[in-house]
């Protein structure tokens, strides 16, 4: 199945009318957003309160359960002055027996603007996507193990907001590469926006199997691949999503892979700490650098309600220019 | 046990101040919704966010659980301006033991403005309606086997939009005549407004034991019911509400009582079809009709938002109203 | 474990800062709250729309589900214009494992400027305020057996309301002493408010093992107990609450325990009569009492939403003065 059709999320001025993945943006839809969650932070770095939105309804429509990214995306729309409506199809619709496509069909006749859509499934989102009304506007929050778009331009958010410039770092990611729609949203939002060394760390057993076509530089000992880095990303170990023995125990993952203020020493002495969390403390990271000073963990859950705020202000504001403004 | 008190939904002006079923209205009633609901639509088809209802708190509490119809519920009240409390009762409140009447006491008690209710035993809404104080008002969302009149009044609005005026049409409803709440309201409803002629097809274990005092004919053919129709609504096949061995199987049922484009052809050829949806694809109702030139289900369901805008805005109206104002 | 730290909810100039406790308040906290409350119900009664907390976000934290007090804190909330988001972590968050610091951690990077909290652990709420940043409050909707504050302050408007001043009346707390936060708040409300008499009234087995130093009367006997009181407050038989055979039977309680209008007789003529719902027929009190001209159960509720606007509002109020505002 192709997941990507090249184009969908783009308008015909090539302008951003979905957000499904960050493969084949460039490095301008990037940061056209980046720089506009930037304008959300008032003088004492509190996210304001905007009517941009007033009037529009935004469904947040999760297949899969998840308070966090559900929260975020709630919180980034009331900020936007949005109505919001909140669907756990998980537990409700599809018990009737509705298909995916019906669900989505009577969501958009009840009037929705814009999906947030999460779903266990790769390719949801895009099958959102295509079948939605002109005016209807898709935001991928995670499928299957395919990509996480708003999560990886926070992250990139983070890491301008504290190290400046992208295509001047080093970036290491770290732990399950193979599960992660998460790895695999920042790998291409490193690549879009020009990161000089991309790094993926973990076991052979949980890397995809051709990571060098990801433009990543792989390495299976970590204190090699933390070596002189600027940013380091850890990654949630998902136990849920591995089917069969792939790791030995959490105390061994942890014991070759788990970041401690040790091996830690091994990057820049400037770099940051990130992760996309729920941490788990003692397997992946262990406290004292999650709770540390080089963690941004917490700064980028907050950054994630203003890169929310302006995925869904840009893509708003793109629909809402006439084609005739930009000739460019 | 008497379901209908007669007026408890009216006030002294005979005006409506709850709606619990559309048995006992008049005409004008129906026609001042339908018309209401018509303004809530902008020049390009989209409904307007109106301030009519600020400052009051709607709650939805549903006894049975449904994503569609509470949410297209919420989404009414939200372009209403109203505040939004949704109550999902069936998993919480009751665990402890609490009764119906100390639940909506205490839910009053809250200061709500309107109940809008689902619930499993026939008559809940009425109870609540004779429950309630001075002021407060009560939308029937579903209960039990006995009314859906939001459900009916959308319908009628789709069939107004479509076909025009309502006395001039012969319309068939097709299925589970015997459990529908839905068919019950719509049957009522047509009545009210004079459909030149109601129809019900379906197997007689299906059929209410005295269909002709509802003033409706009764198929047990299809292709011969279908005849020459203005307007066909096809029920949702309710496999739960059945008990014991009514059908033989939803594949005999589809091949008995199922619409395809074949069958479509008796009817009249701009005949529209309708569903309330969800439907099952290949039970009651073929993908190929469903999806056809000929279905307005899906405008059924935007139809429904501004219907129930206009239920809830044409009882708050009727409040505020001064008595002394129409000495009719 | 130490539960109270003396002015934790106090900021320097000893103002209301978090709300977790009536421990360690003066009379004049609760009063200022109490007299607030008033000024939200217009000429007819009813609460007003105020946009006092217009742009700021409150989070309802419920550990524990509860449809009654979640829906007044939301209600509450909605009243005062500010974004409410409800988070329901025992079905979800906690679920991947995560802590109570770091789920209170992220939410507060989500620019949460107040938490309201229920969790079945005591000292709950007293975690999370010593752990949120400068500028974010707490309000305990219930910790474990230990407090219940915003229920006392409904409970003290209303007996106000009703009788008047406070120290002027004798009050009797009648069931589960031992297992009840409600209880514990509200002696140490009346305790604050100088109340004439405090009693506390049923079996050995649901009384606390040191009564007397919460400064109350203690009685077995329940008529002995109602002689001559103004204010009767039945608690809530918690059944769930208790661990093994501490009674005989509901219906053994009910005789010896059980509000009837009979026993209501050995009260002053005026007495009222409380629950902080929802009640137990016919297990701790009588239908007859519970509906009778006496109770002031369901005025207890519309209160809650006026006193938790006030709390909420008298929090935020502290925190936008500036320090030389009041050099007293």
């Amino acid at each position: 199945m192709a997941l990507v059709e090249r184009d969908i999320q783009l308008d015909e001025h090539k302008r951003l009318k979905h957000l499904l993945t960050l493969e084949g943006l460039k490095a301008h839809h990037l940061t056209e957003i980046l720089d506009l969650a930037e304008t959300f932070f008032d003088a004492n770095g509190e996210l304001r309160k905007v009517p941009l939105l007033r009037g529009k309804t935004i469904m947040n429509v999760f297949f899969e359960p998840s308070t966090r990214t559900r929260t975020t995306f709630e919180i980034a729309e009331k900020r936007l002055s949005a109505d919001v409506v909140n669907l756990n199809i998980a537990t409700s619709a599809t018990k009737k027996g509705e298909s995916l496509q019906d669900t989505l069909w009577n969501l958009q006749a009840m009037g929705a603007d814009m999906f947030v859509i999460r779903h266990a499934d790769s390719g949801a989102a895009h099958f959102f996507a295509r079948q939605v009304a002109e005016g209807v506007h898709v935001l991928n929050a995670g499928d299957g193990r395919h990509a996480h778009p708003s999560q990886a331009l926070l992250d990139m958010f983070t890491i301008r907001k504290h190290k400046g410039d992208i295509y001047d770092l080093k970036v290491a990611i770290v732990g399950d590469i193979l599960h992660s729609r998460v790895a695999r949203s920042q790998i291409q939002a490193l690549s879009i926006l020009g990161a000089r060394e991309i790094r993926v760390i973990g076991p052979r057993t949980l890397m995809p199997s051709c990571p060098e076509a990801l433009g990543v530089h792989v390495y299976h000992d970590m204190d090699a691949g933390l070596e002189d880095v600027d940013v380091v990303i850890m990654l949630r170990l998902q136990n849920e999503r591995m089917s069969g023995a792939r790791l030995p125990s959490e105390k061994e993952f942890f014991r070759l892979y788990g970041l401690t203020e040790q091996r830690l020493e091994r990057a820049k002495p400037d770099a940051i700490v990130m992760h996309p969390g729920p941490i788990n403390r003692g397997v992946e990271i262990d406290s004292a650098v999650a709770d540390g000073p080089r963690s941004v963990i917490l700064d980028q859950v907050t950054n994630g309600i203003a890169v929310r705020m302006a995925i869904m202000a840009v893509i708003f504001s793109n629909a809402a220019r006439h084609p005739q403004e930009d000739a460019s």
